[in-house]
């Protein structure tokens, strides 16, 4: 078996999706194909980074993923195919790989055009056509080229000085939870297990809630997600839109 | 083959979903995994009990049905699995098994939880784990401990008095037709043949058609749907839009 | 392995599409089931045509496609079974399979319905039944009976007059792109490498990019989509909007 996943930001509604799964199926008859998101926001590296990022790990080793998102081939260092924490990830070398992953991934492929390839639809054309030969037991080595590196945009990444945390929202889900770039780990090693104080723009939150039902509802609230990444809800409302917390605005924790 | 549906109020953009569809193909990689609904109305226990039960029994017997939506487990009477009806459901005891049955169901199983278990994304970390157990050919009897009852919400059910019948609307679909909890067995039983007025707010209807194009386009038509529940419906048109129908309000039969 | 695809205009929260998706997995356990579109504009069978038009050709040979759209029974011709390029097509007889294809099918079965059929949900009784049967390895020439002809839309299509090309716009993508239904066959036919200018209402174009990356952000081009149909995008921007291109507005060419 060979799980194939897509995230993109094609939408459900056009023909786009189903064109690359009958190719899938053409190429590859017994792929499984399971969609991570379609309705990544426009030409967003970020919002597909996060999404990506908090799904692939539930998956089995040896998934691959193909990532289609500015895709075009001459704005980007070309196609790739790269191999990180056991899972396969195929897509537009544009940066999404350095949003994707805390380290530079090192086991990198480039896949190779043919001459005159067709570049109207690489997501099918180029990255379902590379996933099946792949999945058909191909083997990532003798795949394309050999790339050294990839493109690096910079990720806001969260920050401690002395006895802060500095980080900043980098997803807002639907029911309006707003996710940070802070994580657990950040958290207890600058926090020593001190009392603190959480600032947002117009809000202030003074403890880490275990479960959204801690606080009475429609009050604010902060939590570990599922992924260890400092969240601010509200119980049966909408944090977001009340706290007016927008992506890329800041977060300060300071611990006394 | 083991069928796994899934119901929740997730949405598609997340990655909530696709980490639950990981994370069982990691479990229970043969799993044949079917998106029942993940845009249910948020926090809205009504419209998935709705959509479920009209979906459920579509499929095969044995099907085990995820159920993500409320899961809270200090809001709830805890985690549970139900056998009614030949499928499995599985989910918290929220209300919503109440709204989902005729009869409440007498095969319950208490989903244990380990010590510290976490609780923040119990539709994968619980749900879906209970799920593939069950999959691999565990015994309803032998996963987790019995329990006696669910938590019961009382649902709004359609009543008769005398030569009347009274309901409420349930469910507004994609088309703007309006569902009421009135079914064909209990007009039929009511009415036994007579003449009727189906009273609406600002509406009556004096037949039941057979087919949505037995009126002329634009037209307002009363209707058993594929569950034999009655419908407001309009050719071509917006039944609930038009008539200003919301959920709950009510509609009566008067037969003469 | 059969696969069975799914093009509706049932949306994605209603219980209509997983109900159809149960029955199919009930009378044919192995299927695999994929997604075209649910979200076709209600009613609007051009929509369909061209998103299963631009779709399904990436399936293997031997795909059964289900359409769930206007299948009221009284409306159409009647429910067919169609084989048309190595591909089956189930649905009702309304038009749909003239705007589907450039040619007629010859081959084309009308579905028996039994006595006193239940006619309100066509789509999962009727069409997923019908394509059941025939994944089974039931004989395309031996379901239903033989049917003459089919249902006729005239769609517009594009044509030439002298010097010129006069096309429509016959779709709008979720990244607001609108495609016409001038070829490029057609193109090349009538222009024999000609110099031309694009006339839309409020813009003209002169040159055919080969990628969206041509030309600077924000820039209107003119590009063959994947399936060599003349497009008119725009660049990380909404040409549909701030062009104001409608479906069935009109596109011309003019050779010099």
């Amino acid at each position: 078996m060979a799980i194939i996943t897509l995230t993109t930001d094609f939408g459900l509604k056009d023909h786009y999706v189903s064109a690359i799964k009958g190719a899938i199926l053409t190429w590859f008859p017994s792929a499984v194909i399971i969609d991570i998101s379609h309705q990544i926001e426009k030409y967003n590296l970020l919002d597909a980074s996060f999404i990506l990022k908090e799904s692939y790990p539930n998956f089995p080793k040896g998934t691959i993923h193909l990532i289609g998102i500015n895709t075009e081939f001459s704005t980007s260092g070309g196609y790739v195919m790269v191999k990180q924490n056991d899972h396969f990830f195929i897509g537009a070398d544009n940066g999404i790989f350095s949003l994707l992953f805390e380290e530079m991934p090192q086991k990198i492929r480039e896949i190779t055009l043919a001459e005159n390839e067709k570049l109207s639809f690489p997501a099918r054309d180029i990255f379902a056509k590379t996933a099946c030969d792949l999945a058909k037991g191909g083997d990532f080595n003798s795949i394309g080229k050999p790339k050294e590196s990839l493109l690096q945009r910079i990720p806001f990444r969260a920050t401690s000085m002395g006895d802060n945390i500095r980080g900043s929202f980098v997803y807002i889900d639907s029911y309006d939870n707003v996710t940070s770039n802070i994580d657990k780990r950040l958290f207890e090693q600058v926090g020593k297990g001190r009392a603190f104080i959480i600032e947002l723009a117009r809000h202030t939150i003074e403890r880490i809630s275990k479960e959204y039902s801690e606080v009475p509802e429609g009050e604010v609230l902060a939590i570990f997600n599922s992924s260890d990444y400092l969240e601010i809800a509200m119980r049966n409302g909408k944090a977001g839109s009340l706290l007016n917390l927008k992506i890329n605005d800041s977060i300060t924790i300071r611990f006394q």
